[in-house]
């Protein structure tokens, strides 16, 4: 299989750095750049000690951001900037032949308005906007194939839309019942040198953050109203917990049909069952729980999976479901690795396994 | 003030541990004794040696938890026992004379079919369950007073009744419309030996448990339906986090009546305000959140209080309030000592600052 | 029991947060003023929402760093700034006639050159050297009680001479010998935006630093030299840890005297015993531990008690000692009050039970 | 490359566990068979929900621990059993053919009756110790290609005797010297039911253990007797600290040749780094730390590597040599999986990268 040359624009916080192990692991993607104008001239094995053993990470040194040089080098590159910055690099590396795959929130909502309420400025770019394919890969695979921008989706919308999306389309929940509660590990906030990140402010606390209106709600709607057909708005909490990667996200749903006998349940149950099974059976990288599991984010960290459960409640009516991913993983590098492979015709668990 | 001698009947649990570091402390208390099969013969601070420095826990040997002779040193008597055995010492221990503050779920409900329905075994003492008063303060601060059996509530219960029980009692919200999602410390499975519990089990994990028919359930609906003046039934979803003590809960309340435009909004708002004010301004362990600030378990791990704090979200129509405890003392230990406190006359804070 | 005034000038790392919580527990200080560049205007309760039960938390405001103005208010001024720093507020503050205990490294050594040999500038003060007393009461307790600037010990330096200078003392270890092995939580790094001790970077993560020279070392050999009688050199390395709080050091000793028989190992452990014993029978903050007990963090964490244990090893011939303590606590704050309450002739244990 | 089949035995500890993510992972070994006396009947996916997305993980069931049955199934037999019963199964194994390679202690010391002094009892198979070989790679590399029994060795003296062994073949330090403090993360304690072991028991504490004679003592003595060509007595110390995998040891040695100039001083710097190069450099898996850097768990875990760096300390004399491995990685499963390469004459690196 012909490898293909990679950089990672931007590759010195937590996303970039799951990149680059994703790709030293690659079997057919060959990294040649990696860029950050903290630590151009610095070795990748100089930078992330943990490469150290992969002779390509003692090789590869960290270059200045810049686009055109990053062209030369690569075919595929990975945007690991924060929004609004990923646009001014998307624009010229497009220009010149590569794709290019988005970890920020820059291509990811159709409206430039909705941009503008959620993300406080106007859209860097916003012609590109209906050229960019949202890469959730259980989603959009086709268009991914043929995509040149990839928009990576956010680490909690993945969570949130993944359990979520084949119930809508099958008419079996109301769309805008939705409360999404969640919690996630810190390397969520990134590698920002911030009080509120410090061990000592996360270690032993808990805490809800964002509320009521959290920017990921954007990207969340727009998805859930392209598989209901109409607009959705939910209630979504992020909460942050003491551990490194994971997210936990418990979501509460109205069915679309009230179910009361314990027969009108299990109908229900089957009819969940049965959409789950047929939307995910041959996905690699989500696993429906059965049985008494229920999803824990260890089960999921390190990997691309998406593991999620539900029950009914029939005190309450309600659809409980529950779900876990590797925030820095399924939520970030691992589906851009995985929208690389389908872009690249590789596998798709290439790499991701 | 007068002194009051005090035993708690096992010792050896986490509750039981916290119990012995407030009564320590406590200006007006006098621990004269603690029990516990397993450690019998040991002093306290060969058992918790984080209190040797007292010499009281150099001098207290636990001895086996017989309650004729507990009876015999104490007037107080704390029960830090596993639900079903906590009743048995209850019994003749009142028989005695004594004041009876139970941290176990035995005597927390009205009701001996819901105690079977939600524990899977008949009541062990009914007769007591009128007599016994649920050790909210908050709620119940005159019927503990004269209280000979206190009820001390159940941690995730108090996280939850705190901030809703008084805007249903005002009408604000629909009370069956209430879903609790909450986090808690590990503390909150007890001292066990299983492997569920095991740092490494625990550690860089999240789950949810107990779906979706939790016990707590049972003494939280009955005391909304209390405030109510009918029955309530809610959606109460548990989860595992990697902190020792702390549970965050997060609430999704519908408002008793719509609101859409902004002054609505700030009609209800100021309406939740000046309710929370009313009902908590001279509480000493509620603290009413303002401004911006949301709450942290960091901030109330190690103390009684429960913090709060609340957001209207103008796009969902929902209410959502935020709670913030220590599970071992105000979900506990903390709360039974404040029981104690108005039972034998004593400031309430005594011993809890 | 006449109380006194306190004043805190740079409230507002981890030493200062931990002597708000000490000052406003005790029963005969008054703190008064609290001082912080950072949170000039804001109450204490804003900035410690975890005080804010307290009624004096959300009275008391920050104001600027100002000694005229602290001296105004305050008696006893502990100061929590970084070396270098702390020397500028000392003069004043003495000469307007406060008593001064400093949390900084800025008076511990008696000899300017060490200083600068250390922390690289010029000492900023180097006449005050002679007045400053070392607050490290189970040594100096007689100096600090008359004390107008008290020089408050280090964490690691607190952990490794209790439980050394009494063997040094004694003749039964040979002072050049030592080996002195730290680990400390994260809140030893102070309350720093930077990357090193966010989160991510530390939770699962064990590191050294600061090999082989660490700063602490200055005041350490210079309080061993001064038991030894003569010039002492040791060895000390510090590691980080994934705990909020506690130090736990862990000292290789060479006996003065080989043992090699089983009745000198006894004869030389008994000696041990012994003066432990008279040196800390009646103090307050210091456990010897006995039988099979070896120290743990856990036990000391959130108290002022310096804890330890020790092991002959017939194998090697070496003592074995490890202690424990809370490193904001014993090591800085809680031995900080202690200090004070020498100075102010309360009782020894006031405020920090 | 002709692919193996692989068994382990008692494959439900942290040990086992690695062992399947390692083996599931690697392009030339067939897992086939899986046991466990507790799990028997269940899938590797029910019991280890973290590796379901691997079709064989949904496939194998976990089976009784019968010699004779997985000796039909396995050519190579990992056994990650506790010490006493490994004896048991690798008798029978061994005698149907099977290459074993055994993770306990059973088979690393050459002499029953050392056995018998740190394990508490008769060695079970006294003849087979002159057959097993130590599984060190880096050691013992040629004798484990030709190996049917590998004793794998233990965690700490993997991450001791890596550093050390090169030093004291080049006659550059007294082995008799050796200082080793260990920290190690709870999985090194097993996945035991036991209180001590407990999250909130372990989270926010550090203690040391097994002073001053743990049982890890008689295979570090034994190696580095080899390396010495006489008797060697060490000292070791290890600590429990709240991370889920990693060791970091910190080794105190004293150079075979005084240094006091700065000329000596540099002319040993020098001659330790040409000993580690010479021994090190085309090892795969040991990293010896240039510059500035010190080791950090974070860098190792998840990985096979041990990296390692010095210091020359001027002050006194000594060499201090830090370490970092994954103990269940490098430490166990890792190293295991390194030994099986070498006999079935695998790329070293396979399924290690």
């Amino acid at each position: 299989m012909k490898s293909v040359s990679v950089g990672i624009v931007g590759a010195s916080g937590y996303s970039g750095e799951e990149l680059v192990r994703l790709l030293l692991n690659h079997p057919h993607a060959e990294l040649t750049t990696v860029t950050s104008r903290q630590y151009a001239g610095q070795t990748l094995a100089q930078v992330f000690p943990r490469f150290a053993h992969f002779p390509k990470a003692r090789a590869i040194r960290f270059t200045e951001s810049k686009p055109e040089l990053v062209a030369k080098t690569a075919q595929v590159v990975f945007l690991a900037l924060p929004h609004g910055v990923a646009a001014e690099y998307a624009v010229p590396l497009l220009e010149q032949g590569c794709q290019v795959i988005d970890l920020s929130a820059d291509f990811r909502l159709k409206s430039p308005a909705v941009y503008q309420e959620f993300y406080g400025h106007e859209h860097p770019a916003p012609d590109l906007l209906a050229k960019s394919v949202y890469g959730l890969p259980e989603v959009y695979r086709e268009q991914i194939r043929t995509a040149s921008l990839v928009a990576s989706p956010g680490c909690y919308p993945t969570s949130i839309l993944l359990p979520t999306l084949p119930l809508i389309r099958a008419g079996l929940i109301n769309p805008n019942s939705i409360i999404a509660d969640s919690m996630s590990g810190v390397s969520g906030a990134g590698r920002k040198a911030e009080i509120d990140y410090l061990f000592c402010e996360c270690n032993e606390s808990v805490r809800p953050y964002g509320v009521p209106k959290h920017r990921h709600l954007s990207e969340i709607e727009q998805e859930l109203a392209v598989a209901a057909g109409s607009p959705v708005v939910i209630q979504f909490t992020p909460h942050l917990i003491p551990v490194n990667r994971g997210i936990l996200t418990t979501l509460y749903l109205a069915p679309a049909k009230h179910f009361s006998t314990a027969d009108e349940a299990a109908a229900l149950n089957k009819a969940i069952a049965e959409t789950y099974a047929k939307t995910y059976a041959d996905e690699p990288f989500v696993r429906v729980l059965e049985g008494k599991a229920l999803p824990d984010t260890k089960n999921v960290v390190g990997t691309a999976v998406c593991e999620f459960g539900w029950r009914l409640d029939p005190r309450t009516g309600r659809l409980v479901v529950m779900s876990a991913i590797d925030n820095v993983v399924k939520g970030a590098s691992g589906q851009a690795v995985h929208s690389m492979n389908l872009i690249c015709g590789y596998p798709e668990t290439a790499g991701l396994l």
